[in-house]
């Protein structure tokens, strides 16, 4: 396998950190609009980074990026850049006939008239309407295959198969106890990004309903998460897993909530109420600034925090329903701690958790434990080889009756 | 009396119209920074305009304005500008031999080591260094004559006189029910003096111990406001009755809350939170902006929001202490409503509420019912022809046995 690394930013570097320490790969090139960023990834990995070399990249030139995959010979494309170019750099992929891999979905648009009820463009409806075209071609495009969306779905589908007869409800419940020293406050991840997820209507998809969407912050609830992390406040929130489950796993109810916490939910809504969140410029005296710019400008750059993080981030899965007639209920997760990921791989927990996923899908499909051809979720693979794979990785999961 | 009004914005505009139903002056300069403001409020007058001019002035140019008072044989300046003009044009005055008349005082700096426990300078202080100076000259300066301070402190004044023998505790109160049509949150005041005021440390009176400060948002409580805008949550503000009242009323303690409401307390602590309060600039691409400009210019201007306001506003003094050897608590208040301020005056409910007290005030003077030299608050004069002028003025009092 020859992978295409499309992104040198925080999950992109973590990614060549992981996948330098496993054999099943022969060449990794790491591809980045800012060539300085892929040649330190690179650079970084010291005597490990032999299969990995640097190349410059616009991530929005489908035509640039597919002339690079078939220079290198690459027959698989990983995409870790931000959700705006997740269209252009699968159309690459498709033109170079290489494998697709994702961890996130391409953008939604709410609907215009009822956002809070109804669906517009829904995440990933871009890339499932080429699904056919990719089935014929016997190409494949594993989407949402992070941690959330990725391994949360690998949880779906292995409650399914393993753990129940009949699902009732299936809820993604990401949560952590992140904290930063030195700043009253101060986001694990991009404000911005962060802002933008949360206000758009999250998603909810019920078997009688199909689709369909609610205010933000919407069936607010406590999630008691495990490992010594805690009780933390979980809204809805607009997420790849509610639009990627269902096509897969029976379920009657399938949701995502996002422990953001009492004071970072008051926060958004904040920014909200006074406008701060709007991208469109507003007039200052002499000039015109993005308000959401400003705010994120106020605030410290994530990416450089890790060394003053403590505390663990949690992403799982937990299902309700039936088995062997009796009721049940579980929580699948998987824990990081950031002091062991900085230690280990150099990288914040939130980072290093979202990449290990796809290293360990490239491996499977690599050996061949995965295949398939078409626009697929990973919850459209078994789900065991997986599991065992990202615990060989040495980042076990976990099992919590409830 | 010849008046040099300095500030011609929402409150110098209500009080021209509030002054030009009265004859106890000859007349009014109208002077602003833009003169096409001044003349606007004069226009405004119609027929009732003969005895004002609109003038140009900066307000921080004291040898200016002391001329401009000259060149018009003024013998009053009423200062309706913002509290950074308070010091040039107080100096003005005393230049050009005229009374002088604000409705706030010279601005505080916190205590450099301990600003949430200590006073640093506190308001007023630079007014107050020059008071042997200005009886000596036998000029008066009536400092915190608006409706809080002002108003506030002729009730103080008269609860003292009239209402008790002993008083335990002054405490102004503050709260509205002031809605905005077709805004989710528009404040009907300055967010930037709003961010000021309750962001720099809270002052508190106590006769054993002198003037102290406390964090922001300190000793919140719920007060019930009259004539139906009932319980507002109120938190203690840095404001001038607490410097001014325990100079001429005893009392064993002077507070100062406001009636911000949970929602605002939570919109200020958030832009404090993420350092969006600060006024330094920061760097945003390639363009440097204050972060507070930024979230004024994301609300609108409260001084055009008149026509889409309801509800009333209220400022008062609520008194604790021993009448005839039984305990008493009193509320003074005054109350006004958006609707009847826009129907006679056109002026919003909180900008007319402060014009109003400083004509009454100007009217005293010019009767020889209010008399003195000095640096004198309002608590300094008998509360009694105030009182009644006001109500003469169509806009009566209240007073609530608690």
């Amino acid at each position: 396998m020859r992978v295409l690394l499309v992104g040198a930013g925080g999950v992109g570097t973590a990614v060549t950190r992981i996948a330098a320490r496993r054999s099943f790969f022969e060449a990794m090139v790491v591809a980045d609009y800012d060539l300085a960023r892929a040649e330190a990834a690179v650079a970084a990995l010291g005597a490990d980074g032999g299969r990995f070399r640097a190349e410059r990249v616009d991530a929005s030139d489908e035509t640039a990026v597919a002339a690079l995959l078939e220079r290198h010979s690459c027959d698989v494309l990983l995409n870790a850049t931000d959700p705006r170019f997740v269209m252009p750099l699968f159309r690459a992929a498709r033109t170079a006939s290489a494998t697709y891999v994702d961890m996130a979905m391409s953008l939604s648009r709410p609907h215009p008239e009822r956002p809070y009820e109804q669906c517009g463009v829904k995440l990933g409806d871009a890339q499932f309407e080429a699904a056919v075209e990719w089935e014929k071609a016997g190409l494949l495009a594993l989407v949402g295959m992070g941690v959330e969306p990725g391994l949360s779905d690998v949880f779906a589908r292995y409650a399914a198969d393993e753990l129940f007869d009949e699902i009732e409800e299936i809820g993604v419940r990401d949560g952590a106890n992140l904290t930063v020293d030195g700043y009253d406050f101060a986001p694990s991840f991009s404000i911005w990004t962060t802002i933008e997820e949360c206000l758009n209507p999250p998603v909810v998809y019920e078997a009688d309903r199909g689709w369909f969407t609610t205010a933000p912050f919407s069936e607010p609830e406590v999630f008691d998460f495990p490992e010594g992390i805690g009780p933390v406040e979980c809204v809805n929130v607009e997420h790849e897993e509610v639009l990627l489950i269902p096509r897969w796993v029976g379920a009657r109810r399938v949701t995502f909530k996002y422990g953001l916490g009492d004071e970072f939910i008051e926060v958004l809504k904040t920014l909200h109420k006074l406008g701060l969140d709007r991208t469109e410029p507003v007039a200052v005296r002499d000039v015109r600034v993005s308000p959401r710019d400003v705010v994120a400008a106020c605030l410290p750059d994530p990416a450089t925090l890790g060394e003053r993080m403590h505390g663990k981030t949690c992403a799982g899965t937990w299902v309700k329903g039936v088995k062997d007639g009796a009721p049940r209920e579980v929580y699948l997760y998987h824990v990081v701690d950031n002091q062991w990921s900085m230690a280990e791989y150099g990288s914040q927990a939130v980072v290093w958790q979202t990449a290990v996923n796809p290293v360990v899908a490239l491996e499977l499909l690599a050996g061949g434990a995965w295949k398939g051809a078409g626009v697929l979720g990973p919850e459209a693979f078994p789900a065991g080889p997986f599991l065992d794979l990202l615990t060989a990785y040495g980042s076990p999961w976990g099992l919590r009756e409830q």
